[in-house]
C-alpha cells in the first residue's frame, strides 16, 4: 500500500547542554516521511520556502518519498529554536517563525486522494480537517497534534478525534485535553469520542496502545546517548503507520508490532542531531533493533 | 528458603488531592515484608514505639512473618506525614519524626544471620553495613537508599553497594549518585562499583533490570485509579526479593521474572491506602495480573 502525510517541513536551531545546531532539517513531516520510507511509499504534503534548497529536499528523494505535494512559496520556512535543558527531555522555545507554514493550505494531488494509509502530522485542526474529507479510499487514518491546538481549537480538534482510526498524543496532552491524571482514563475518553486506539507516547519511557478492550505498552529502547530528542515522536508515528501500510493490516496484533517498530525508529533518531541518523539507516538495523526490543521485554 | 529484611516500620499521615488517612501503617519493612510474605518465609528487623499496638502487628502476624527482630522501644514510632500533588507522583513531606529509629541498632537474632537472602530497605547505611556484615550465609543480598544518604553519607553507601548483588534505586536516585542523566550509563557506573545487577524503578513507569551484558524493562501495570503511591517500591523489592528466594535461584532470567513480580505487587499497593489492598491478595490475584503484565507487553 502507501502512506499519504501531511505536516511541517522546517529549519530548526537545536541547543543541548553539550552541542549546537544552526538551521538543520527539521519538521514534523520531514522525520515521519523519512521513517515511513524504510518500510512502505510515502506521499507527502507541506510548504516551504525559497530558502529551502535542493539539498533539502534531496533527502527526501534519496527515500524516494514522493514530494509533490510539496508547495514552494516566496519567503522563509518554518522555522524553529529551541533549548533542551539537561534532563534532556523539557525544552524551552527560543522562537518560532511560522513564516511560509502561516499560509498553508494543503492541496492534495488528485492521485493522493486514493491513498488508504493518512497520518495527519501536527498542524492546524482545521486543515487536518480538509485533508481528511478530501480523501477517497481511507483504510487508516491516524493524527497528531500539540498542546495549542487543544488549547485554542479543542472542538475542531474533537471533531478531528471522531472521524480517525487512531489519535497520537502524549501524556501530557492527554491530561490536558481530558483533564484526568490517570492516562487509561483519559485514554479511555478519548476512545469514546470515536477513534479505536490511542497511542500514548511517553519520550524516554517508551509507548502504549489503548485498544478495545486491551491495552499495550512498552518501553524505550535504551541509548546510550540522547544527542537530540527533536523529531522522535513524529518518526515514531511515520514508523508505525509505514509499518501498516507495507503489512496492510490494520489488526490489533499489527498495530502493536507497529508501535514496537516506532519505539524502534524513534531510538534512532535521537542518537544525532537532526534527521542525521535516522537517514541513514537500513531495514536491516531497524529490525535488529526491534529484536533486542522485543528481547528487552521477555521473562 | 526465607528471606531477612531490614528497615523502618512507620505511621504514615497521607494526603491526596481527594483524601487524607491519618495514621496508618506504613514503614518501607511493613510494605516490603507483606509481599514478601506471598512468595516466601520473611523475617524482619525493625523498631517500634509503644504506641505501635498488637493490632499493628497482627497484620504481619497474619501474613506468617516472623517479628522475631522487631524491638518494641518506650517512646512513639517513627512517624511520616506527606501530601501527594495532583499528579501523584511528586509529593511534599509535611513531618518526619524519627522518635525511636532514631535509636534504630539493628540486633539479628542469632538464626536470622543463617538466612540466605537479605533486603536492606532504605536506612542509614552504617546499619545497612553492620546487618550486611553480621549475615553468614548470604546468598543474595540487596540495598535500596534514599536521597538523604547518597548526599550526606556517599562513602559509605558506596561501601554498601560494593558488598551486594543488588541495588535498587529510582531513576533520580540514579542521577543524584552519578550523576550521569543518561539512565543506562549512570546503572554501569553503579556495577562498576560491585553489584551485579542494578534495578531501576521508574514509578509509574515501571521498572528495568541492568545486569551484565543484557538489560530489561517493563513497563508498569496500568492500574484505574492510583489512589496512594506509598510503598509501591517498597512493595516492589519485597516480593522481587521473595519470589528469588523462594524459586532459590538467582540467575538473570529469575531476576527478570522477579522483577515482573515485583511491578505486579506494586501495582496492586498502590489501589489502597497504606497496606489495605496489599494486605489482602492472594497469590492467585497476584499470578494472575502478571500474567496480564506479560500479555501486555507482547507482540
Amino acid at each position: 500500500m502507501a502512506v499519504v502525510m501531511v505536516g511541517s517541513m522546517a529549519f530548526d536551531t537545536i541547543h543541548t547542554p553539550t552541542a549546537s545546531r544552526e538551521r538543520v532539517l527539521g519538521g514534523a513531516c520531514v522525520y515521519a516521511s523519512i521513517a515511513c520510507s524504510y518500510f512502505d511509499r510515502t506521499h507527502i504534503v507541506g510548504v516551504v520556502g525559497d530558502d529551502f534548497k535542493d539539498e533539502n529536499l534531496k533527502v527526501l528523494k534519496d527515500h524516494k518519498i514522493d514530494i509533490g505535494g510539496v508547495k514552494r512559496m516566496a519567503g522563509k520556512s518554518f522555522f524553529w529554536e529551541g533549548r533542551y535543558n539537561a534532563d534532556m527531555k523539557t525544552r524551552d522555545t527560543i522562537k518560532t517563525e511560522l513564516n511560509v507554514f502561516e499560509q498553508f493550505d494543503p492541496v492534495m494531488p488528485e492521485s493522493f486522494k486514493y491513498v488508504p494509509y493518512l497520518f495527519l502530522a501536527n498542524i492546524d485542526p482545521d486543515l487536518q480537517l480538509k485533508v481528511l474529507n478530501s480523501m477517497q479510499k481511507l483504510k487508516f487514518s491516524m493524527v497528531d497534534t500539540m498542546n495549542l491546538w487543544i488549547s485554542i481549537k479543542k472542538e475542531k480538534l474533537t471533531e478531528v478525534f471522531s472521524k480517525v482510526d487512531c489519535v497520537v498524543l502524549n501524556d501530557e496532552e492527554i491530561r490536558l485535553f481530558t483533564g484526568k491524571d490517570n492516562i487509561l482514563q483519559g485514554a479511555k475518553e478519548i476512545q469514546a469520542i470515536g477513534p479505536r486506539y490511542v497511542i500514548i507516547k511517553k519520550g524516554e519511557h517508551g509507548a502504549a496502545l489503548a485498544a478495545p478492550g486491551s491495552y499495550f505498552s512498552l518501553p524505550s529502547y535504551p541509548v546510550d546517548s540522547v544527542v537530540d530528542p527533536t523529531g522522535a515522536g513524529d518518526s515514531f508515528g511515520g514508523a508505525f503507520i509505514g509499518y501498516l501500510s507495507k503489512a496492510n493490516k490494520t489488526d490489533v496484533t499489527s498495530l502493536k508490532k507497529a508501535v514496537a517498530y516506532g519505539n524502534t525508529v524513534a531510538s534512532f533518531t535521537v542518537e544525532d542531531f537532526s534527521v542525521d541518523r535516522l537517514k541513514n539507516l537500513t531495514r536491516r538495523d531497524i529490525d535488529k533493533r526491534m529484536k533486542k526490543i522485543k528481547k528487552m521485554v521477555r521473562f
